[in-house]
């Protein structure tokens, strides 16, 4: 057995999240159909991230366990004429049996981006969150800091996530004007699930001048999940890039 | 009877073109029914630019005569909610009812997005064609320096065009990396059918090394379509705005 890992990308829109549901179009499911298609067995994949329905990926990454003979590097141009348009495997690679794509991550990188213009454009509604700015950006910036580093969020955690602790631990957030839009970006050592998303609709209510940037201390302090702007929707997310200390994908 | 211009956006992947066809969905159709559903009668529009099916609009503009009492600029907030997501009404004001949205029409700017990476991301490939590069930036502006000023395009014009005269003026033309894509940008006072894709498509091959720079000369004194490059995929092409004397939407 040989262990592919694969970086994969996709448009989340028509899909029910990353993870395999009953009854949902889920990426998760689409990647192992199209691996079944190729090399005659249908493979449980191990996931990095499973993103939630309409949030979108540039690298999520996943392996699975094959005994086919193609080269680990070829599966990228092998699977994607089975794939649909909106989804596409970037790279992939052999790894090591023992590679976990959750387990091993050290690093993710998000994107959340934001257009604030009175009307939405087509081009950026499937890829971009709309909130009739202005969005005061200095605000969103200086709320950001308070998240920077080791902190419990449990305040920016769905209810009902089941984990063993909500400590993590964020590296950077920047909040700048890209090409029109605003884009949030955020990189950390891991995410609880919506964490992102609450983060995000935070940052809003500061740019939004509803919350004062300090109060961003209070929130993560008082540990609950009310404290917290609402979640953002799922459209305008983004998982970029995650990292590993061996599996490749470094900067 | 008063006149109102919209400068309208559309994702154009679902439409058949702009213009009315029988049997076919298009966005005049779609934007016509929903001011017939918004004021009781569906109008007859006049567009200014009749975009090939799969092409994209940032700023296309379309004019229609009501009786409706809806004051000119409210008729962006009030269309919207009757259009799909993938078309939005940007801006809407009243016009004198002599404005002509094709004839008063001084200057347009199109641009034509490319991904050259070896795999294309399901985040772009709704909006930009897939060239496997690299492309020679340098190469394609140096070909494209040739287009600028007044000629005679017929080299750039599909087949079976039914046009006074094939004579038309590109201002200027750039050919830049933005966000990792390549980005053709023209601005000329008006186009002939496919003259821009086909401009892309010639650019593309001087970018590949197959076509010489030189050649654009040679190309456009020939006029013959058989000289120029092929017609770039219509998915990468958007027209951005249209620039007028009156009614608005200047820089």
């Amino acid at each position: 057995m040989r262990r592919i890992k694969l970086t994969i990308a996709y448009d989340g829109t028509a899909y029910s999240g990353w993870q395999r549901q009953e009854g949902c179009v889920t990426v998760e499911e689409t990647v192992a159909d199209a691996i079944g298609k190729l090399t005659g067995v249908k493979p449980e994949l191990i996931g990095a991230s499973r993103t939630d329905a309409g949030v979108h990926a540039l690298g999520n990454v996943a392996v699975f366990d094959t005994e086919s003979p193609i080269p680990g590097e070829k599966f990228s141009y092998a699977l994607n004429p089975f794939l649909p348009d909106d989804i596409r495997i970037m790279e992939s690679e052999e790894v090591p049996e023992t590679f976990h794509p959750r387990f091993d991550a050290h690093r993710k990188r998000y994107e959340y981006h934001i257009v604030t213009g009175a009307v939405c454009s087509p081009l950026d509604v499937r890829y971009a969150a709309h909130v009739r700015g202005p969005l005061d950006i200095d605000a969103m910036n200086r709320m950001a800091q308070y998240a920077i580093g080791t902190h419990d969020f449990t305040s920016f955690c769905a209810a009902g996530a089941q984990v063993k602790t909500k400590v993590r631990t964020i590296f950077s957030i920047t909040v700048s004007e890209q090409d029109g839009k605003i884009v949030i970006a955020v990189t950390g050592d891991g995410f609880l699930y919506n964490m992102v998303r609450i983060l995000a609709g935070t940052l809003i209510q500061a740019g939004l001048h509803r919350f004062e940037p300090e109060s961003m201390q209070a929130i993560i302090e008082g540990k609950d999940r009310a404290l917290a702007g609402p979640t953002a929707p799922a459209n305008g997310l983004r998982l970029c890039k995650i990292w590993y200390d061996n599996g490749g994908n470094e900067e």
